[in-house]
């Protein structure tokens, strides 16, 4: 069985695994440098050649790719300002080893469809709930990255014409809505404005909302973490609503953190939102959390290689 | 050269048309039966055999069709209440000949792809501006229908959450803003508030408002057809780019009547209503009009026979 490197370039973290018959046997972490494409390359270089021989590398990174493993732009990755062609370096780094770069939420769609809870579908969309809202696409089986990489960006459909800002910079994106950030923002405006509410403690009044307190507030019955958790579900429910009427994929993947810590619960909310929405329901339709966490990026990654050296 | 028919079945006629090389040879209409799934099948088989010979057969109906060929609702024919294996009945009908069925909106795309304004295309959009508003989509140069025979509905995608009410029963629909009947609804609601516009004739109220009367009130300068023209193009500029930043196409082609009779400035007040949603311009990305008219569906439907029969 052919060993394979999957890499996942964050902005915190690179992670490096090694992966061989769809698993992973072997990790390596490194912290992204954020001095410029050469300082990347490097770090992933190292993380791969501490993972041992293997036959090819896959890369996900945040942001669009396009066909020729050029990274156009990422948000999260300082230094990145200018196309660059990540792939090549890293092959070049690597005396010559193949190497497939992809966009990192696209990268774990696949990751989700070959070896997590999307296994059986073949029209498949990741919708990953973190800090922004990322998506990934497989049709037909195949990662789907559009005609100039730039495919996938859920987050980036208007949920609300003219609606809240984006961190994008644009208004009503669904990120504005349902993303984590986005949902803090409207939540500091909220106590700011002489609401209570628990989600921002005492004292502590410039630390990020992180999930599980979400979680907690809205178990809890807080108003304003309720409000704001209903309008994520109505911007989720008629985003993915009219990307079933224009796709027809067969399966939902959720994951990110805001889904690890309210689970399969939200997710039917967000699939009974979806409803007044859908043309053609189908039953065999389905909508479930992602089985892989933080691994669907590295598995996907490795996926991407070996398709790359198929292809 | 092979010569395969194409056949499009609309509410009101059956056209169908031999095809050779890419080009319409011959072309034969019936009025479209009402009464039910046999009566078209032969008003079908009978078009075709007017037409002579032919290797294979591509049928393109208004409603989504299982990748079995199944028919599985369609609003604009009367009598196909159940899910009808019409591609099964008209090949019995014509002595076993392979028969493709597909979603019309979808042929059409492939129509223009093939032969029309979207030549070169691998990731193209058809808009269809009539009385409704029809998508269908070409992903990496196929004919794309998704997992169910569903996809393409960028007509029932939301462009206003709890808006108009579309004549699906939905609220909100893209096509309740962009569509013809529903453009029409809404003038007639501001003629009954008082509002003064030419496109309701004093003595013909209850005449539907044909597309030509939508151009030439817009050039005089009617204020409710200029409003409501307005809000077309707004719903389809956010709708179109949030599709942009989900599928990353290179086309656009926008046929449809209201297309004819507007034209190219339309389509470039629709394309400069994108651009503060598309996340990813492309300087290669165009939107432009389709170029066959009434023979995408037919040229589509044959094109369609054609890839049936090499699968």
């Amino acid at each position: 069985m052919a060993a394979v490197a999957g890499v996942d370039v964050g902005g915190t973290n690179i992670t490096a695994a090694r992966v061989e018959g769809g698993a992973v046997t072997l990790r390596e972490k490194r912290a992204t440098p954020h001095t410029g494409p050469d300082a990347v390359r490097d770090a992933i270089a190292e993380a791969v050649r501490a993972l041992g021989e293997v036959d090819a590398v896959g890369v996900g990174v945040p942001g669009p790719v396009g066909r020729d493993g050029v990274v156009h732009s990422t948000a999260n990755i300082g230094g990145f300002d200018e196309p660059t062609p990540i792939g090549s370096m890293i092959s070049d780094a690597l005396g010559g080893l193949p190497v497939g770069v992809g966009n990192d939420a696209n990268l774990g769609a696949l990751g989700e469809v070959r070896h997590g809870a999307g296994q059986g579908s073949r029209f498949l969309l990741a919708v990953w709930l973190g800090t922004g809202v990322g998506g990934g696409l497989v049709l037909d089986g195949q990662p789907y990255i559009g005609a100039f990489g730039g495919a996938g960006e859920v987050g980036h459909m208007v949920a609300v014409p003219g609606g809240a800002e984006c961190s994008c910079g644009r208004r009503g994106c669904l990120e504005a809505y349902a993303g984590r950030s986005g949902m803090e923002r409207a939540a500091r405006l909220a106590a700011a404005n002489g609401e209570e509410t628990r989600l921002i403690k005492a004292g502590k009044a410039d630390q990020p909302i992180k999930s599980g307190r979400w979680a907690k507030a809205v178990a809890k019955g807080d108003p304003v973490a309720t409000r704001l958790l209903d309008d994520a579900v109505r911007a989720l429910g008629h985003t993915l609503g009219s990307l079933i009427n224009l796709l027809d994929v067969d399966t939902i993947v959720f994951g990110g953190g805001l889904t690890e810590k309210l689970g399969q619960p939200l997710i039917d909310r967000i699939a009974e939102a979806t409803h007044p929405v859908v043309m053609l329901p189908h039953r065999r339709r389905s909508m479930v959390e992602a089985a892989l966490g933080d691994d669907a990026g590295v598995l996907g990654a490795a996926e991407y290689a070996l398709s790359q050296r198929r292809g």
